[in-house]
């Protein structure tokens, strides 16, 4: 199976991220984490998702906040589907790495997920590999039903 | 080769979204493109992504405008992965809608599109489909090239 | 009288829909409450509202945050007023959630009330219900009234 | 019937009123339209507002611009349900407007709708009427079915 | 001396209110409190601006949250200047209650200050008086050198 | 009579600021315009305003866009009160202005209108001279009579 | 002297970028005007920050629009000061380019000037190379100088 | 060398200022902290700015919040580049400050970093410097380089 790849701008950003890494886990997808700054380490961010294709990987998920540029430098570099998620950092509620991340130009998309939303963006590079394989697609079906149940459950046994 | 769905809120929404048929058809992707409303005809909206899988669709695009909950409608209804393309309405500049279809709940994503977005929503469907149709893989690297070419072409030719 | 029905997208939710509950409850309206989400359980989301009127509920009041499309979801399938209260989450100080649940599209509209505003949400559902129960008017009026000597007697004894 | 009240700040927002008053007149629900400003008219507008019940109103709808006051001036004044709809005016996209018509105090609560959504208004306005209103409650559905059956066709005829 | 008089929409809003107060009181210029709200006690706010003028104040401080219409319903009813203090509250970090406050329509006027800026509604309530009381504004003109002044020496005895 | 200073960061804002003008003509409130940029004329910016007061005006209204720091530069010059009018430039429909003219800091206050608010700044200049002014004080009553008038005029030929 | 470099993410931002080679010109400062896009030729935008210092540039000026990651990605690359114009684009007043420009992370700055000022970048890269070349500060002073009288005679001139 | 001044418009600023003159220290380059605010201290803050250049200044970096003036008025007495440093006060996240200080009008360019960036607001400085002192070039290469080697050092130990 291909591997997902979750890079972070900061190792500070892993709390954030690690919802993600707990859904593949889950679902024993491979994936690697790595910490490349689009800034700090141009090189090796540019290195990497140049790579990343004949490296095995299938999906890209980049996390960063502030002017988040770290999933779009990914996405230049590779026609891999990329994912953003823009992370809240300590001012202006995480409104600039979303426009940072989402707001591409016409060629190069990111698929962008809610500000902080690493489960959302572990799912959805699982979706995307599922299209090739109907296991992956049937436990995200299972995962889809779980969910339903749980908030069914929730409802009737609400006490209010 | 599976399809992409495109489903709009609003026929209106036709010329926003034709740069997305336009790039499909350039890269002979089969897609279908609907006019659904997650609140004018939610029944079909439901029926359709529920059987978006089984009726040979690979990815499902949404465009909407204003609240935007056509892409998370769609979402709600399959494990396939779903683009949201925020559309610029006539108020707030299209902020409404991008939010609407970016801050989807934990579980639930909708991989979000720049607003306005549609090429880029065409693209990463088929960044999507690629992932299993090396050939596809191809044409997009080939046309990620030709965008590169296109852009040194016009810095060497620029006068001022 | 007709019911009330109060729907949140996820129990967590309860804490800030509680101001609602008291308000129905001290005007002794009947309500019901529910946990039901448009993305997690759309089929149940879908079939409550669509059944609402015919089981007896006047109002349908739906709490949720982020991209909050319950309202919008409810509305989409009943007739009955539907009142949204937009919930503030981690980010974006709720006006994610204020744009997903106002911005409604033409011909479907969602009765808004302010962010966190669900004691709003309540009075508002019991002015709906009043306008066939002079009884619950009076009581409404009273409640103004009382409010109204409230504010006063703070002005009367306020130090500074 | 209750009539339905639709007062403007200004007569300059007929136009953005008017698809109110045609939506009103179809479903022949009886209504008066009248100029009060919050600012330049307070007694009037405290006045209408005060007397609205038993001059036979059920719902008002308030339309404004900008600093929008004008419909919580009217809530504040009565205990029928007043709907607000927020005037998109020559700055800032409406979104002054929307805060200040929805984000009311608790215990005088407004129904706000989409910016320069007045269609909707005038639909909510019915739909609250028709809660002691079984004929105009089956008029709503039909418009449903036909809004329903209406884009289903647009999605039959789409050529692209 | 013309009096000031602070009108508070809720006694909750005392603390942020008080620095208004400080100012006044060490100044020696005379003035009232109230809790009198737009929404919730109408007639008595519209009385009170009534006859504010020919009570004996000269300037009206109002200070509101989210949508904050007390300072225009003041203006609304009176010729005297209106100042406005946009009160931050739970959500949206004040700016509804800014643009409620500060967007008026032609012929009202509100003069607003900052969001929580209750220090300064002070000070420009005393600005205003000075116009006819050459006192006062010597004493203004004195805490502004004073001002200068504990700046300048900071900036002495900074120590970095 | 105290003059009304009305001072522009451009010449080009004059159209925006000419409902000033027009309207202080008419209440033969005696005025002088001037252009002085906060930027561009720093010294004359300060010059003039230090000595406003001792030059007779009594009011200084300051229109700017963009980083509209000029009424904050007036008003650290001089205890007279300082009105700052917002004005709406290329981008940011006019929030920039809005925020770097009402977010002043304690100590220096600036009585912000709204965004292109010139006539509003007019007639709240003349309110401030009016508290020692009873013939001006008439002439604003009167004025906001004829406002309630003509819009109680339209009310009553308002046909649809 | 240092040559500046001025790159833009599209050959359409020429016409928004213009202002700046005019002042260049104008101070016959040396100049280069590049089309390089962070995401469609990363690797010449990567190549060229790269060797800007030793091709003998003191300054890049970085335009872009939307999701703005020209000036990061060329202030990654290299140690001169790089300054970022903000395009509007056609959605959003440019705010997004402003928070993509703007909000670096620690280490890598980039000198951010206002939505389209161009102009300004132009100043601001001279004002950077004046630091070590008197002619140029001289000019730049001068330009000031003829900035001021341009608007002191604007204001003599001023008929109202 | 020439120095930097660091100019705050509160001494309560100064913990968010602390990294600009760490970064400073650590660097060797030579630099004035003051308090001047832009408001409370004109003539000071005008008179600082206007003689910076022949005092031996490079560079000034401004620090303020709210209506942050204070590098525009420092910008508008001199012809050194002027760094602001929007500080994220009490409301509104740090987007006032933000506005306040980038947009700048035409002929007067402030250098915006992030909001609370003074880290970078030095390295910026240094920059600026550097391009007439290779040895300090140097410095600012090596610490580039070093970050890099952090940031790759943290790559390779992170464990998940």
């Amino acid at each position: 199976m291909k591997k997902v790849a979750i890079i972070m701008g900061s190792d500070s950003d892993l709390p954030k991220v690690k919802p993600a890494l707990d859904k593949l886990r889950k679902f024993e997808v491979p994936f690697e984490v790595h910490v490349y700054s689009a800034h700090r380490t141009p090189v090796e961010a540019h290195e990497f998702s140049s790579k990343a294709k004949e490296n095995g990987f299938g999906v890209i998920i980049a996390a960063a906040g502030k002017a988040a540029h770290l999933a779009g430098v990914m996405a230049a570099n590779t026609t891999l589907p990329v994912i953003g998620i823009p992370i809240k950092a300590s001012a202006l509620e995480g409104i600039d790495a979303l426009l940072s991340t989402v707001q591409m130009p016409a060629g190069i998309p990111v698929a962008t997920v809610a500000i902080d939303g690493a489960e959302n963006a572990a799912i959805l590079a699982m979706q995307m590999l599922a299209l090739s394989d109907e296991e992956l697609s049937q436990k995200l079906k299972a995962m889809r039903d779980e969910m339903t149940e749980q908030v069914l459950k929730k409802d009737k046994e609400l006490t209010y």
